[in-house]
């Protein structure tokens, strides 16, 4: 064991200790149970109001939401499935943090009532969506970072998302409940302007090597069936409005059937590999979910749904086809994991036919659920093609909000104490991974893989 | 990579275009959001009748079934305990295309009103399950057919399900909510057929070497929890009535119980390999559920359902011990994944023992039960023997359907320009097949396997 | 095979018929339909009273309950994660035989009524929470007895199970819903009792070489997020009561994340392996939980239930670095999987939080939730204080029971006939383990932990 890994484990655990600390004395200062929970009630003319949900429906919306808010970290597991195992630590340690941390960013905003914070079922899904954001940033600079900046990148996303969040959803009056902007687009856009400030230049090769087939086949299984069985619910966690979420529970399935097809069409057309690799399939998965963030809970109808999956999937293998390699090339974003192309360009696609869709609104159309989807235009505050104003406003303003808090964390993280010795890059990343005592030398990972391909039926 | 295999990879991306394409026109064409969802109602006179939830319970019922409906994939996680992560994309292609073919096929049946096909949470349960038996036929020809023939056999089979279930359902009125016979006996004979008309001489010593151990312990332990933890849920997910679910949920708890434990009295007598493998365990576990399927929601008695699970686990291991090798010689009948003694036996079985419950049924014993497990016979038109009567003669209806149409359909499976080349069936069969690009010999696979189960405590 | 393995085969098979013939006569002769599920209905002043669900809560409520029940699992599959997929086949051979006695057992102190025992959902929750014991005290023993032993055991701990939560909860009158006392403490120092009369002395060296982190990665990793996505909602499942739950699940995500986060602190300070492992990861997350079994349902507030997590956390580690040793040398108690740090240990502190939360509970604070939390309290025929001093006097009543109980088990498991050859341990232990035809020798576990431990990006 080298003497500055020693130290980096050090300076690792005490950072933990102090975040934690700070969290723990955080909570006892300002947090308490929400208003469904304990005897306080929240006020109708409080700032908690956008979430909250009818009075009287108290208990079983709860654990409804409560449910499907612990479905989020469905995010961790298909993640898994795109990273490895190797990544299980650090993506816990992230998520053990960013739940707490993101309660009380958000708690600020939206929960927050006479300087204490109300945690409940609303905030707790809230937390999970912002927790999915920053892992889908870790995506990007996955295996150029140490835990130590992975940590600090969360200390920092965290309240930006909730910010960006807030601007959308409070101030602009967005329609976006399964975040195709808010999480999606936010998430990859912060993570690559961070991966750009930290790009490492003789990493580029290293990189076209580990493509999307070098995880193993088990997880990506795993992970495609659970965004299969469970994510149409998550997509429609944050709409807590009876009748508005039947229609996305529908587009997102139908969105998630139309994008796995279409991962048989283009793949083997575009890679020449010969072989569908069981992660990109789960990847055209994750694409058809990204998709439907926006316009889920809209009047997409099946057909829709089926179209916008269908070209949302051949949209990603186009940009990971012939995109990527000019991000690497000519802008110099490394992208470990290909969010772009499964997060990012799904999150402004979906924004754009949530636009569409919010200008061709109409009261007749949507009926009592207008005022659940739109609920602006459905007070007459705002005409529908106003309310596609809006919408397609949020998306530059996601981008630059991204686009510079991820230039300024960037910054920030390449500071020299904080970087890895760039004579050992392993040697500190190793801090939390797994390595068996008899060492595990990097090329073995080529002789790895056949030992995790079950044998096939022949 | 051979011509043949290049040729071959372009015509399924096409054969996946051509098919989306067709699926989106149609679904242009016919399908809307159902009445739960959308301001149009589903007219009581209608025929959209028979599986119409009540009115007014509308949000939690949809969500509720909806999560089952979704749940339907354990079918999928369970068989990648069986078949291994190397049939993944397979499974997700057939997955993929038969849910939507299904929505549209058991639209036109039960769903479908003056032309217009309305989509919502039974839909999508009813073509979980369909997608269920073709994954169970996929079972019995896995290994022997390429992914274009697989595709074929699904846009084949599906219309075939839809017609058998709705001659069962709506006119003969049987009871099979949990379908021993719809889903599990359909599934596995139709399946043998096809494998039948698509049998390889030389695979037959191949095939005995792949025994149900051969797949890793990882997939097997995981589909077995799954199961356990929610098939009793899936398995009353059409039930759909008030106060009929739970003596369907505890029956199938009490089945798998008995059906695992049995799997640990025989096999150890049976197959003197001195250990029990995992995926010997999920067999039965899948045993003691299929066997439930018609029964569970009948006045079995908790007794009942032990001994139904013992007695099905027992006649499947017996039939995989002494029935599947005359198969074999015999009949010419390969059976890659045991779909006969895992889904087959227990199907018919559990048909015997519903129609028996169904002759002993009275108002008495169900009370106001009965007129949701049997409305046939609660309304007067039909005598408790009478109900027997027609759940049996529901068996043969089934296997005749089943038998002639996996044959037919393995028939024009067979013929030559869809046939794999005689000459190099691997090559074929890897187009969607998982393999490193450092070549995996066919022999690996006894190297593979130690590396899979890990290290037991001693 | 050795004649001894072959004898040893048989005698389980023929001790598996026996029990579950026994069980299936047991069943004939009591088991009934509950009173919610069949026309009987339990009258008020029955004994079955304590668990009863309100009337007419009937059809939602069930289903809630069982989906938690059967999440109880999630401890099978969390123990897959510390003990290897090796493991699997004895595991579910326990469940499977646990679980129907335990309907047995528990139904006669709780739900039987004129001589006959009424099962439903209540019933199911219960015997998956006596199964959870079960399954942590094998833990204990794990790898030193062979499956014979481990049914007999199950058979002995099950009632005594039983007997003990019937002690604490109907007589002492002790709010424990989550388990710490009842699950969680008695089931490890039942297990370690057993342990110790069954202790090997040559197996120690191996024990030590067999540290948390040779269980594969990929387990770890599923487990941990299974126990975050799924916990949550099991540690409330016996609450049941409006309104007491939210509370419970918030307490128990708080204690989660602080657990979690703590595992970076320590681990890499009081090991020097320079790596974190999954398995310790998850050990922290099973900690978490185990410390909310009796608190989570109280006023905790989040602050509290952040720092009990986080001190939890701390407190395993510290017993698992310097307390196991003692344990094992001078106690002479070997602890295959640790349940004594990860059960044990949180246990007993969650007790002494429940017992300091209950002293301080004031009607003003809880509100109407006084009345479900502490009954007695809320009916005054108890103060605060008294009710806190009976709910440490449960635990050593529960310690006095499981340390009797276990060694006594430990005692009759340990005469001859039923004690493996001293010669070959591996031999029997082996009945039910995989082991692949090629044979893999035991020290080959070092070459297969490359295999699974996937590339990590670099």
């Amino acid at each position: 064991m080298a003497e500055g890994a020693a130290a980096s484990r050090l300076w690792l655990a005490g950072l933990c200790f102090f975040l934690q600390l700070l969290t723990i004395i955080l909570f006892a200062a300002f947090v308490r149970y929400g208003p469904e929970d304990g005897p306080d009630l929240c006020s109708p003319q409080s700032n908690c109001s956008r979430r909250d949900p009818e009075p009287g429906s108290g208990y079983p919306r709860f654990r409804d939401a409560h449910l499907q808010a612990l479905l989020g970290f469905g995010f961790l597991l298909a993640f898994l499935g795109r990273y490895g195992p190797g990544s299980v630590a650090t993506s816990l340690l992230v998520v053990a943090f960013a739940v707490q941390w993101a309660l009380l960013a958000q708690g600020l905003f939206y929960f927050s009532l006479k300087g204490k914070i109300y945690v409940g079922a609303q905030s707790m899904v809230s937390a999970d969506f912002c927790t999915a954001a920053v892992l889908i940033s870790s995506g990007a600079v996955l295996g150029r970072v140490n835990p130590i900046q992975m940590l600090l990148m969360t200390l920092l996303e965290v309240p930006l998302f909730a910010c960006n969040e807030f601007i959308l959803l409070s101030l602009l009056g967005i329609s976006d409940s399964g975040g195709s902007l808010t999480i999606h687009t936010f998430g990859a856009y912060f993570g690559l302007m961070v991966s750009r400030a930290l790009r490492q230049p003789r990493a580029d090769e290293r990189e076209e090597q580990q493509g999307a087939g070098r995880s193993p086949d088990v997880f990506a299984a795993l992970g495609t069936l659970y965004l299969w069985i469970f994510w149409p619910s998550f997509a429609s966690a944050t709409t807590a409005r009876e009748g508005a979420e039947p229609w996305a529970v529908l587009n997102v399935y139908f969105s998630l059937a139309a994008s796995t097809l279409a991962a048989f069409v283009f793949s083997p057309i575009l890679y020449e590999e010969g072989t569908l690799q069981a992660a990109r399939i789960q990847d055209a998965a994750l694409v058809g979910v990204a998709v439907m963030g926006m316009a889920g809970e809209m009047l997409l109808t099946p057909f829709g749904a089926l179209m916008a999956g269908f070209l949302a999937s051949h949209l990603s293998l186009l940009g990971s086809r012939f995109l990527s390699p000019i991000l690497r090339s000519r802008l110099r974003i490394q992208d470990t994991c290909g969010v772009h192309n499964v997060h990012g360009l799904p999150g402004v696609l979906g924004t754009l036919v949530g636009t569409l869709l919010a200008g061709l609104a109409t009261a007749d159309a949507y009926g009592g659920r207008l005022e659940r989807v739109f609920p602006l235009v459905a007070q007459g505050s705002r005409t529908a093609s106003g309310q596609a104003w809006w919408q397609l406003c949020a998306l530059p303003v996601t981008l630059i909000l991204a686009a510079l808090g991820g230039s300024l964390t960037g910054a920030l993280l390449g500071i020299r104490v904080l970087r890895s010795d760039p004579k050992s890059p392993e040697t500190e990343s190793k801090v939390l991974r797994e390595v068996p005592e008899d060492g595990l030398d990097p090329g073995a990972s080529h002789e790895e893989h056949p030992c995790l391909t079950a044998p096939t039926p022949r």
